[in-house]
């Protein structure tokens, strides 16, 4: 099970009525968080999260509205005793420990510590792992000016376990666990037991996928294909504003809309919207047009990935 | 007439319900900012102000919830059309222009300019003056275990013009507006006319005092002698928190009630609130046992001083 919140939906500016983005994931009570703009932590505070299980920090890019938060998220985990024991990785672009250096100008002694993993990737390869939380991140190289990531989080979850198919083999129960593990184990009648044997198939892993600022590309699809959750910014409706959301590098409803349908995601949530969109949810439809399962998410919405 | 506004009240960490501690003092027009913390630019969005007025803005120290949010207001300014023809002056402690680079990272290209001014002062000697916005603004050093500065913001207003004594000496009205300003005039006649001929009185300036962090001492009520208003913090109420609170170089209500009493302030609004402390209006009467005037300031309180 995987808990995933948008504590902010908001882009560029934050306004007294709606946080910056951001997304929250939460996997057997540690977390990732996606992008800490000014208000994040409160956001957070506001969405009923708790911060002190961050466990992983990740940075689309360097634009204020992503990363302006950082210093005040920082001091808060400090304040709530988070000790030398809890580390905190901190992960984005290329550059991100010279920003968080630069911001933490202000927070000189934080009692726990820092680890910063600076993305890269091979030429046409695939992007650089992370492992933490029990989670798995991707990130892919989104087209926004300045480098900015698009990250698939994913849950790998071990596969589904026969307690019938092991009593039939009159396995001690002792050992279900070894073998849901993957180890094959030998009873003490000498009789090797391979795990296959009492595995009843695979459990398709839990995704979320996180676009947000970027023009629109064919890779996207294909990075976000079968996500379970396709969080993908809007930052307007009207297909009027086509010809300044290409210019600023950022995507319409439409645009996100088809990405999802592309990649066979199983819903979308639209975030990211403009300052000057006040009700995103009046546009709707010329996104569901195109794919249905579509959601104008606001402040605080959640769901349990299962 | 000086507008007077706390956008927010609270000490430490920025909470739902109450954003961090600041100052706005707007006359004609022209606004002044005191301290900047993460979330500043929504509370004063939140309390009806124009962040397009701010012509100076004033750091008291270098905690991270007096200056984080000092990126997000300039790329609010710059996002509100401020051009190079709109300078932006920001005050502080010496360090203030290191702090304003470093925070500045993420927001590389402003388009209007930043006049740094490091406050210095000579031993025993008077701080260095601010005139901006129509206003003067002196400083004090505080106690707070890093250099935190305590500001006296004033109006200084022209002396009273009598008609009745103008038109007595028969003097053009367009003329007025020149001896009311302080110089001497030569009518058609070749008759002088000084100012103090057409004057009634001088008018008393129009001030604010603001003192947030610091242990207290004898001099800040002699720097905020017969202020208007004097903004000061009170981090509890209770007398138990003493060691605490002069353990982390903060003040009690009755710290600053007592400041208030012996400066001859006509009023004091308590502020910057420990997070911990939810219903700072319980504590009121520990401080209007000392000084009558006390009111325990909520976000967005205001007053016109007149």
């Amino acid at each position: 099970m995987l808990d995933v919140c948008l504590p902010g939906t908001g882009g560029m500016i934050p306004l007294p009525n709606r946080w910056l983005t951001c997304c929250w994931i939460e996997y057997q009570g540690a977390a990732v968080l996606i992008d800490c703009g000014e208000g994040t932590q409160i956001a957070i505070k506001k969405a009923g999260l708790k911060p002190s299980r961050l466990e992983l920090l990740l940075i689309t890019h360097f634009h204020a509205d992503h990363v302006a938060g950082l210093t005040g998220m920082l001091l808060t985990l400090a304040n709530s005793a988070r000790g030398a024991d809890q580390p905190l990785t901190i992960a984005g672009p290329p550059g991100i420990g010279r920003i968080v250096s630069a911001l933490t100008i202000i927070a000189p002694r934080l009692p726990f510590p820092i680890e910063i993993i600076e993305l890269s990737w091979e030429r046409g390869g695939m992007p650089q792992k992370i492992e933490k939380a029990g989670l798995t991140v991707t990130a892919l190289p989104l087209r926004h000016g300045m480098l900015c990531l698009g990250y698939r989080t994913e849950l790998f979850r071990k596969p589904i376990f026969s307690p019938q198919k092991a009593a039939a083999l009159d396995i001690p129960v002792k050992m279900y666990k070894v073998l849901h593990a993957g180890e094959t184990v030998t009873l003490e009648d000498g009789l090797t037991i391979r795990p296959e044997q009492v595995l009843d198939g695979l459990r398709k892993p839990i995704s979320v996928c996180y676009f947000t600022d970027t023009r629109p590309f064919d890779t996207m699809a294909d990075f976000a294909y079968n996500t379970d959750l396709l969080i993908s910014e809007g930052m307007y409706y009207d297909e009027q504003m086509r010809g300044k959301i290409e210019e600023k590098n950022h995507m319409l409803f439409t645009d996100s809309a088809r990405i999802a349908a592309k990649s066979g995601a199983k819903r979308l949530w639209l975030t990211h919207y403009s300052p000057a969109l006040e009700r995103p949810h009046d546009g709707i439809r010329v996104a569901q047009k195109i794919f249905p399962d579509t959601v104008t998410a606001h402040d605080g919405i959640a769901i349990t990935l299962e």
